[in-house]
């Protein structure tokens, strides 16, 4: 079988295949937006009734001018941020930037469905707002995240396929998270970082690809790919705090959010190039790590942000998180590839699983550690919701139930990707030979050689190859 | 005149030409702006009384608290976003950021003034606020179209001479839309797209260059050009939703108009790579496609943005746009240059054009197809202002004269376009001759080749020159 | 001594060193933190009663509303702006935005430590909100701009080093200014940029390298540095409406500071273009005057721009600064560097140092030249904060000691690069030869030559080197 996938006479010719996906698929999300899809009170032009009813004065009070900010930091994250992330290998730049853009595309919709399905359903309608924006757009990074594990080696259509499949298992989890076991989890730590990364590790095992050696001199990067990479971390690194906090109760709690992310990145950076001067013999600092593991902070308080964590816990947990994902590219990746057979291109192990659990797991115990004398007796019941039935959890219970969130997120990611893995390996989605891996020439039309372009066009005098 | 127009003896040389212009135009500036420009009421320090008069009790009631977020997104866009869009040419990188840079902080100042005069002129002073520089950027934005249709073939006089009327005619256009004609375009589909497009391509008509297959080795892109283009077009796309909504009333209307381009820019992307990919005969995407007919969802819904479009009703918009913009690039532009002599650098009649008409026409039918019972009582004569003398207009004598705004913004771009190509055409402006557009060395300093440099400098012991 | 600091047998090896300054570091800021740093009212989960004490009706009264965009911008900026800015050099773009990201994460958390202890302090406790992560990251701009001087010419240890005095004394500074002189600073062109570029011009002056033409090849740009570099010019420029405003007064001020910082930035773009090309015998614009003098316009209206400047004053002062920036680079650079030995690799001089002093004299004037009749009676006050014990202030004391803030910045600048250059010069920080100056490879991990690889990869039956 894996003789097959290998096999020179790949046809990764996408010309009909991936316009039908695409074109089919938009149809099926127009017919079941135009069934399902309405504007929410805050975006509907009945406002102004709604307005008086609640009793609002302002129109500020539209949760629009509350999160809409924010939203836009993420969209930034999402689109930019992990499309430029993975833009570090030499000839993979299209194909980082535009399949993530495709895949991003078609998931905000199909999550605004699925999603909306689950929390925003209505009298047969889903509602939508500024919100279920965020949200699309959180479940879409969790693909954009197990997309960095396989990035290189899939085609366009096992993007979209994987997305269709993991767009869905997300809502699934986070139903059951958010909604079964009243878990807080604003930032994703649980939901987005630890099921995306296991989600896609266990993809990419399933798919591996021995002969991957084949492609070893396009897995790395040159000098301007680096930089554009810089992009693609800088904005993920410096919007964090908005992504942890876009979806937190309005007030204290956004602004805690943003507070804590802001300082746990702050550390991670430094214990991140001291690790990576540290590991490397001459001490010189490794672009990998700094591209990756100073964003582990964002991901290890993406639990407990909105929690009372503290500006020094968020430093504690930070430095924790960026030591533990640079050790992960040194030690750990070579160890997923040569013995569990896990190629993961981007190392999302180290960005996204390890510092996810570690949020999970910082998380279930700030949530634990929770009082009223801390978070004050409204705070409280506010900041953990312990409303209606779960009026009567305490912090501890809410602390097991955060932890069993944890192992409900690591199993739906190892059976969610053990079976999308194996409809991914059929072998009609085009996805090309291992030696034709992080290329973009077999997706893309590529521009001639830019070097001896650029040569003939100034030098006239010279011979137009060198 | 044309052979002229092509000679090699041509005098590129800005030396005192572009300071005078640059100088006198900026001295312009000071003089008008001392005597007609001054703080509007939510931004003079007479705030506080004001405040009271209104009976505001807060300073969340500013102004600036419901736009500021989305002027600096549309801020972004017309400078990053049409910038480095534009930079995919592989030697005109300086000159698509740094003229644009030129011609929009230009064109900002001249916008100020010139729509002050006709929208926020009280007892002979201009009063302004936020929203005046977004509507500031916005008029830029149609100059920054145009600039796409002219990339490369202009000096940068040309392109200050080109902003001063086109700043002067879209101000006209708009006042006759938006006052006289009573039309909604929030974001822009006529004003903004249609105006600046077809403004654009008459004024590169009327320049037409019979010999520019001259400079054809240097119409295209490089790897790393097109990777930089991305950079503009993900920032336009992601802060589209900023763009259509930033002028919206407060509340509602700014929350629908992001929702509805949210969904009509992600429907775009899915279409436009399944005909980037069915009309290449391997399949392969096309990274010009996806640089720019991924943005023609904004483009298209930026009329009707605000009205209730619903989110399918923007999907289906969306899809649409791509369609026709993908087969625009790969049909209508080559016809356009061999028939009717438009040279249209960035295919701007593909990304602004024909989508600013879809956008008009969309923006016309959404209008006439309005109900009370869609907008509710309130929401009905709110959405589309119909006070005081346009109390009886009804939704189809609205949507009448939503088409006729389409109509007039053509003629203006038309007839506009026709004089000012006229005026670039007098041969006192330094253009550069055929064979040297499309480089950045005719008007920048452009630094050594990068190549040779780089080998003499890592590899001492290879030649300096290959 | 200069003769040791050129040798050849320096040893650049980080490996112990950088980790151990970094992990030493952070785990000071933990202890500190943990004995210090506490959530302010408005991040704290007791917000809930605290807006019951102080009678908020809406969670928007929450300053988180007022700032948060502002602070965004402001974080890009700081990691972006200036991290990127300093890309322009051929082969120092990781060392650029690297270690400007290391100085600046470890910076904002000294930052919220000094200048929490100064500003924030109440019963033993900082007390941290959205307004002091503005202010750390606002601080640690004016390390940034110091960082430019010294660009390329030392190792990371040293920046570190750097960077925990200059924190120090950037708040000491501030204090002095802000609360013994009650002075008027809100963009920072005498706290951020006065004091950060003459401090740094001080520093590199300690740190003269009489060698440096050892490494002159690498002291310019290649074609796509020069790119990466406008993504810094830009993001600084468009942003820079609210780095001026972001801790203005809610209300007008904010409103007013983000349009004077426009009109300023908008001129000083046109008369940077027209000297650019003037000062050029052919006439060709200089990347390195648009990469920067274009952003003198926000440096010398950080003081003015939250007062009643007014729109064409504005435009005055930005077309000042954009010629006095200007020229600085074409006839000050070269005199600082041959006549005072100052080796200013950006040209901070030019870029913050001048328009700082102006942007300082600028404020001086335009307080003294306050009336109550400008700014309204309650205006007058709440500008100035004329109250309490300067409540008999007058507009021309307080230009007074505005103008005396500019000698206080000065001397602070002056003595303290003094003190810390001669900190950095002994012979234990790891700093390269003179001959390894603006050289990625000494610090970081360089992948392989861009070149050969490509030209490899892509055309096979080529020889691998030309």
């Amino acid at each position: 079988r894996d003789r097959e996938h290998q096999g020179m006479a790949k046809n990764t010719n996408m010309r009909w295949r991936l316009p039908l996906v695409c074109l089919l698929w938009e149809l099926a999300m127009i017919v079941l937006f135009g069934v399902f899809v309405r504007f929410g009170a805050e975006a509907d032009a009945h406002w102004e009734e709604e307005k008086r009813e609640m009793n609002l004065t302002s129109d500020m009070e539209n949760d629009f001018y509350f999160r809409y900010p924010s939203f836009q930091d993420v969209h930034v994250m999402i689109f930019v941020g992990f499309g430029f992330l993975m833009t570090f290998l030499k000839r993979y730049g299209f194909g980082a930037v535009g399949f993530n853009f495709l895949l991003a595309a078609f998931g905000i919709q199909w999550a605004l469905l699925m999603q909306g399905w689950f929390h925003s359903f209505k009298d047969g309608k889903i509602l939508i707002g500024v919100e279920n924006l965020i949200n699309a757009d959180f479940c879409v990074g969790s693909v954009c995240i197990a997309f960095g594990a396989i990035l290189g080696k899939t085609s366009p259509i096992q993007l979209l396929v994987m997305t269709l499949f993991q767009v869905t298992l997300f809502s699934v989890n986070e139903y059951i998270l958010l909604n079964l076991l009243h878990v807080k989890d604003a930032g994703g730590s649980m939901t987005i970082h630890t099921f995306g990364a296991y989600f896609g590790l266990t993809v990419t095992r399933i798919l591996y690809r021995p002969n991957l050696e084949q492609s070893k001199d396009k897995q790395g990067s040159v000098y301007h790919s680096d930089l554009f990479a810089m992009i693609g971390t800088l904005y993920l690194w410096m919007y964090w705090p908005s992504f942890n906090s876009a979806i937190s109760d309005h007030g204290d709690a956004q602004h805690r959010s943003a507070i804590n992310t802001y300082c746990s990145l702050a550390a991670c950076v430094l214990t991140t190039m001291a690790f990576s001067s540290m590991l490397q013999k001459k001490g010189k600092l490794d672009m990998v790590h700094i591209q990756n593991a100073t964003l582990a902070g964002g991901v290890a308080v993406g639990t407990s942000a909105e929690m009372m964590l503290t500006p020094y816990g968020s430093l504690i947990v930070g430095s924790i998180s960026g030591i533990v994902s640079t050790l992960g590219y040194v030690y750990f990746t070579p160890f997923l590839e040569s013995r569990l057979h896990i190629q993961d291109t981007c190392g999302i192990h180290n960005l996204h699983a390890m510092p996810g659990l570690i949020g999970g797991i910082v998380g279930a115990i700030t949530a634990a550690a929770a009082t009223e004398d801390v978070y004050g007796k409204e705070g409280f019941i506010k900041a953990f919701d312990f409303t209606g039935v779960y009026q009567t959890r305490t912090p501890s219970i809410q602390g097991g139930f955060q932890a069993a969130g944890i192992v409900v997120s690591l199993l739906m990611a190892f059976a969610g990707g053990a079976i999308v893995g194996g409809i991914l390996k059929l072998p009609i989605w085009g996805d090309a030979a291992a030696e034709n891996c992080f290329e973009d020439g077999i997706y893309w039309e590529v521009p001639e050689d830019e070097e001896s372009d650029v040569y003939h066009m100034h030098n006239p005098d010279k011979p137009a190859s060198p």
